[in-house]
């Protein structure tokens, strides 16, 4: 194992892992947090936030997730809300408190992004973009960047070095699955690959159990599994009615599986010293 | 996901997952059993072992590992102290009550581990093995079968309806990493696949984080992600002197690394209602 | 099979490969043609382009490719010539009447691309950008979209029905080589996905031996293997001095190489009544 | 690329590609010959070897495929006729002249096939077998080793050390397919590990079309595209009645289907300079 293809990134170049802060929000550094991200796949509409941010809020989780511009696969589904999404994402921040994590899916929108984001988020699609990198680079907001699914680890700490090398040190690595021969389930959840990253790289690490699998049974037995990693953050989706969502219905938690969820990662925190936030 | 592929195996056949015992130790059914077990990747000297068999029993773990007849890459490199090897395990069994989980390589030292192991393991590079497959259907020891790193989830539990289909019940699914286009680890842990193998089989459910890491440094953080997902036993690899042993030495914990993820992973066990044993 | 996830690229919608035409080139259709695409990597003089061309124009080749902006993997290393590469290789088409196929990396220099390009190139990386494929519906130039490493036939296809949906219908399909887990190659070109998209779309179908090799010393063979394939196009990378080359130095060929290349591609197009333009 | 891990297998050990004959075929070495092995998945019946065989010697070709012991993936199906299809087979080589290619599934079989197949094929899910791999060694009969679909370059050629460093020096390269994320296609053919295997070893290289793609429709563009790239031989399926077939039906071409594929590979080897026989 070489770090040679990293710089900025690398613990030779710095030793501790960086400590990045956004609203209320504070992970890396000498803090043991564990931050939650939650939320519905794609905004969908005022009503769905609202109930959303009440389950979050009520829960003590502090920044919410959901897609304006969705990078979906086929051009004749479901594309995202756009703009009228991101100030609905805006609504709730100035009327909940939640910081608001959500996705650039492509150039056209990134101003739009960086503007009503509190962390941008680049998509797995996106990663390699170099226009999206480079004009991330010159913001000062949180950065988190997830690995594509065809994505080496190699790759994906050189595309934080894009963001970094340009001068943004607020850079957040988030392994959200690869693509395998396993059909079973939708993605492979790489936890050895963020053992790599947490061991070799000085960036926070977040999780994301919701895209790997793929499938909501899943996801709880997979989001103990990233809480015992002892990771800077784990990206969760949950949606008021899934059956009913318009993108990635078959993945995402419902109110109650979700708080049941939150109630067992608790402990798990605690035994290995973290703080959920 | 369809469930089609399988029969003896599946939840429709048999809804709660299958209790199977050896020795001192039980799992599945309705225990919350997780068993450890441990040891070198070869047996290499009675010495090795009795330190081995000394640091698990020290620790109150009931089952040891080690190879005797090793599946190396290479033909010309170490490949097991083969026979003697054996003799030896079963020396440590007697002195130290510690029950024996150890590899068939090949089918022309069958019989001998059949005769010589506790708990029969069938090695990712056998588990297609028609043969063995069919002759492990024929006798009642427990049979631990490892995934093959190219295997999906679909041909794993077929392999396993060989057994079953055999009359032997007691069967053990071991996910101990594949193969993907990631080079910085050994192979990728696929705990997607442990969740659905929970979810649709009624066998119990083994992870060997070691072979799938083939680092020592990431295993303690995989070992306790692998504890928190609720699994019925881990597969980790320890040695007294690591940078000595004869195959595998990146991957192996030493005696002082072992004792201390053991002490990390009881807070997790107890945070889930698990028992370690 | 399915062919449910493609409507307008389908040979349900459309049974005979389209035809795409531009310059002196016509490919598809009723045509038996086979296009050779060659030049450098990227561009990187003017002196390059001309030795370039003059080797093209020698062989009767129509197509030069080469990069003006390009998708490096490391921002610490040499990204393209940018806008003065593009110019470089206006002058060639002006001098040599060679129509030029040159690659977008990102939407920065989209307009550029589309203004300076015979052929407009959307590159693996970018392959999944929205905003990109839906400006490249907007025009009537024919575009080379290039399969993601980590694409899924269906997903490719799906990319390919955003551009063709928007109105352009000037699309061709590039296999590329995809990402697995064997490593003593650069990728792995998926012939037997080429075989899938010749039977199921009805585009022109473009493969890419040098990148899928990633040394030079298999290019001849696979070139060869590509063309029995009977597809409509080659791509080839082709450079004066391949060791001096300042990116893909490895997979280049030189100019005798390729010249005793295309000397034995002409048999073998005529055993299988294709005409090599 | 290192050759480090292979020997004499390797062409620093012996740079020509070594000659390898039984029956009236003779591969590698200074001959420019391609064999066609073709035949059946499963020998099924005479009747059905009968068809085959009088296909086969009406159009020149010399050895003929069939199993009779079949790794199948489920115990639930068709296992092969065994030992009676290995008496079926001898019986069409004495009446016929052909000699038989036939595979090894594990080893409560393997002294049979050693007594009745003319070239002793190891099948993928068998490749990694020490004691199969040992036992070959000890045989001077050529042994076709298939390379396992989750299998490195580096660990097939390893494989192949085991039979060659036994004394065993008739070993021929099998490339039939790896796993990857694609799905529409069975496998992934890998012609650039071919092109690696014939560039860094001295073994000749059979390729195998039909267990790659998976479906009858591409067989023909892939096996003219492997007679392209110069290797020393094709495996084709082909079967009386494909649709009625006991094992892999979808793959199998008909025997019209491939009268008119053996006449498209004549002139593509000419155009090489290679003879098919």
């Amino acid at each position: 194992v070489s770090d040679s293809d990293m710089q900025l990134a690398s613990r030779q170049y710095r030793n501790e892992t960086r400590t990045v802060s956004w609203g209320k929000t504070t992970i890396g550094g000498s803090s043991n947090n564990t931050v939650i991200i939650a939320g519905p796949c794609s905004a969908e509409s005022a009503e769905q936030l609202d109930q959303s941010a009440q389950l979050l809020t009520g829960l003590g989780i502090r920044n919410i997730r959901a897609g304006a511009f969705k990078p979906r696969t086929s051009p004749y589904t479901f594309q995202g809300l756009g703009l009228e999404g991101l100030k609905m994402l805006a609504k709730v921040r100035e009327q909940y408190g939640l910081t608001v994590v959500t996705e650039v899916r492509d150039a056209t929108q990134l101003e739009e992004i960086i503007e009503y984001a509190d962390v941008i988020q680049i998509g797995a699609k996106s990663m390699y973009d170099h226009g999206i990198l480079r004009r991330c680079g010159k913001t000062n907001k949180p950065v988190l960047l997830k690995r594509g699914f065809g994505t080496t680890l190699q790759e994906f700490v050189q595309c934080a070095e894009f963001i970094l090398s340009g001068g943004n040190e607020n850079v957040l690595l988030c392994e959200r699955g690869i693509r395998t021969f396993e059909t079973k389930t939708r993605f492979t959840l790489d936890l050895c690959g963020a053992a790599y990253l947490k061991q070799h790289t000085n960036l926070p690490v977040i999780l994301d159990p919701s895209h790997a699998m793929g499938y909501a049974y899943g996801v709880p037995d997979l989001s103990r599994a990233c809480m015992a990693m002892g990771v800077d953050g784990l990206l969760i989706e949950v949606h008021p009615t899934p059956q009913k969502a318009l993108s990635d219905a078959s993945q995402q938690l419902d109110h109650a599986q979700f708080t049941e969820l939150m109630a067992s990662l608790r402990p798990i925190a605690a035994a290995i010293n973290r703080t959920i936030i």
